[in-house]
């Protein structure tokens, strides 16, 4: 963990180190992935045969189940859950439905003062691919988070893929998909399941748009991809910022600073108060919750490694300029005035406004997406929404009158930029 | 040029071979755009005055004016137009102008019936770079189409790289750059420029976003920086689809057709008709015209390599289903009733309405974008737009009650998910 105290000679010296310190690992499997897209593209089924059974030890057979999780599956998952659980996961499920489905936008079709017709009309993919990530980072509010915005967008047909190591399958990500109407699961992952999605395969149709988390081959193979289909946004480690004043528990604040550190040695907790004594508060908070949780060795390993704590003069002066250097995944607002901090604050995937809006409950039941940029890109990207699972089509509609009216102007700039058939095509009309 | 009839016993595997037929070349570019990339985040303006030496043969000088083209320049530029082409651009711009401005998305901040207040706000980039190419696809009409999104979205820094090899400027581009007020004009082209606006020089400050159109090496120095900064979608060859009857005149889609043609050889250009006279009289009006243009090399070329006219018996039944799959991205519809076509189309760029309505006016002056997605990206992709150069941030407010009211179900599904931290941060307020 370190710690920058604003008047620091220094200071500015070891921000940016801060700002500028990317925790992604480019792991130079840009070759590997390659050829595993490549021999997926040309073998289909049987590259995912071989790949599936090297990496994930599953046998794909002429057993259709051992490609497939049946919605049967799913149904007996959800029925099997404590009523609790289900409870909650509706809860959740109703929620992010509700965020989402204002987010749909509105066509347009207007006439302009020269009786020119034109407008936009949206409408969604027709099949969409999500891929849930095997093993420890395999949760039920991703598979949420990532299909219910392509549900509410119209989405006909949503794919999961996930591998099932050893045959083992996540029983709440399949229930999950049963409270979202999922339509196929397929047993396969890594770089070979997303090239099985862009390319389409014999038993795997492809989509249009692939989104959801993986490990550094699935982030890769959708980076080859992109313009074969669409993707989301390339995700790094999570981030929290809190700026709070002296006037919050510090055991509050300890929780929320975990909560990032403990998704992933590679997270980021930063913390910046004006007060040097609450902020020791909240570090002796962080050691002792930290110390007894069962996520205590990556919780531990992320603070001690990517945790920050600013100690600035002024909060409401200081902080919002250097949250927005930073332009963190999530910030927190734990101070008496939310609102006049969050109107100086530009760039942040999601913001939390007031001591009683821990990050968590955004990752949950709120209804706003989780899936959130990362690593600064905060700065010109934005969260997962019914948008990244739908197109635009313009459209324009003349008649004579109005094309006698704006014919003329294109032809002159066709002319110019020595494009004679575009102005014939206008000429030969007027 | 092929010729399809729909009657034709292998007519689906003829139009399926159209369909899947990806007219761009994959250039092999990737690993010396690595390179490149990686000297130009090295080396900063030492990389690109190398390399502007070596490809653009322009000398980058201690003088300022060799790196960059002053305002005054395009300002002289401007100034020096032909009155009708000024009124020209200036329609151009001033319509294009009028059209993104209703694109500029709302903020939402509502209350649900927990009390939860939420909401997302949007905010523009603060800066973008706009690539445009030098030579023959220097067009002032795409320096419009991708400049005025971006000052219409509030960019505030909009800074333009453009070859200028042996030191050549492409006037009517500046004049352009003066209409719409680029901030900076950087006389750098190629992946070189595209690293420099991803990671910053010396003497050019890094972007949030890159738009804009280029060759091979451009397009993917782009690909491979996409997440260090965002950008538009990638381009390939230009393609019209022309469903037209047989009370159109067919001359006027003989230029049409050529009009997409005539940009470059790997252009397409496709007539879907139901009458075989009128699509032999089309082809008859293509190669008159096509012989007087001045591009009439290119558009032969085009033509004869990537032509096609389909043939089919119902117009009005068997023209969208087709048009759906090749997602083009032009559409024009010159029929009686687009209106009811254009209802069946779910995948196009842009939609041409009518016999009156040529593609061309699109590309200048009806307001729309003609940054589209080619090459059947209008599946997932939309055209240009403010969005491209704003960023959403969702917020969330809870009280004391409403954390109450939804708290326990983040709660439960934290423990589900072997989060214990991220339960803690939400109990401990509860």
């Amino acid at each position: 963990m370190r710690r920058l105290t604003i008047t620091d000679a220094n200071f500015e010296a070891q921000f940016a180190r801060i700002v500028n310190d990317r925790r992604e690992s480019d792991a130079g499997v840009s070759r590997d992935v390659a050829d595993i897209l490549q021999k997926v593209r040309q073998s289909g089924d049987d590259a995912l045969r071989d790949y599936t059974m090297r990496f994930d030890k599953h046998p794909l057979t002429a057993d259709l189940t051992s490609w497939r999780i049946g919605k049967d599956q799913c149904k007996a998952a959800y029925d099997f859950l404590d009523k609790p659980v289900k409870a909650a996961l509706e809860m959740a499920a109703e929620r992010i439905r509700a965020y989402h489905a204002e987010q749909l936008p509105a066509d347009r079709d207007y006439r302009d003062g020269d009786n020119v017709r034109l407008g936009a009309r949206w409408s969604a993919v027709e099949a969409a691919g999500l891929y849930v990530p095997g093993g420890r980072a395999s949760y039920p509010s991703t598979l949420l988070m990532n299909a219910i915005p392509a549900k509410v967008a119209g989405v006909e047909r949503l794919a999961v893929v996930t591998p099932t190591p050893k045959g083992e399958m996540n029983a709440l990500v399949l229930a999950a998909a049963h409270l979202v109407g999922v339509d196929e699961i397929w047993r396969v992952g890594g770089a070979q399941a997303i090239g099985a999605l862009a390319y389409g395969t014999k038993r795997i149709k492809p989509v249009d748009v692939i989104v959801g988390p993986g490990n550094a081959w699935v982030a890769e193979a959708k980076r080859q991809l992109y313009g074969v289909v669409g993707i989301d946004m390339v995700a790094g480690p999570s981030e929290i910022l809190v700026i709070s004043d002296n006037k919050t528990d510090p055991d509050w604040i300890a929780a929320d600073l975990l909560s990032q550190a403990e998704h992933d040695p590679a997270s980021q907790s930063i913390l910046i108060t004006d007060d040097a004594g609450f902020a020791s508060e909240v570090e002796d908070a962080i050691d002792l919750l930290g110390a007894r949780i069962a996520t205590r060795r990556t919780a531990h390993e992320s603070w001690e490694k990517h945790g920050v704590i600013v100690i600035v003069d002024d909060l409401a002066e200081q902080a919002p300029p250097l949250a927005n250097r930073l332009a963190a995944e999530h910030v927190e607002l734990a101070v008496d005035d939310p609102e006049s901090y969050f109107a100086k604050i530009r760039h942040a995937g999601s913001v939390f406004l007031g001591r009683h809006t821990p990050e968590a409950v955004g990752d949950y039941v709120a209804g706003p997406n989780h899936v959130l940029p990362t690593g600064r890109r905060a700065r010109f990207a934005s969260g997962l929404s019914v948008l990244d699972f739908m197109k635009r089509t313009s459209f324009i509609s003349l008649d004579a009158e109005a094309l006698k009216a704006i014919g003329p102007a294109a032809v002159a700039l066709a002319e110019i930029e020595g494009l004679p058939a575009h102005a014939a095509s206008v000429q030969v009309r007027l």
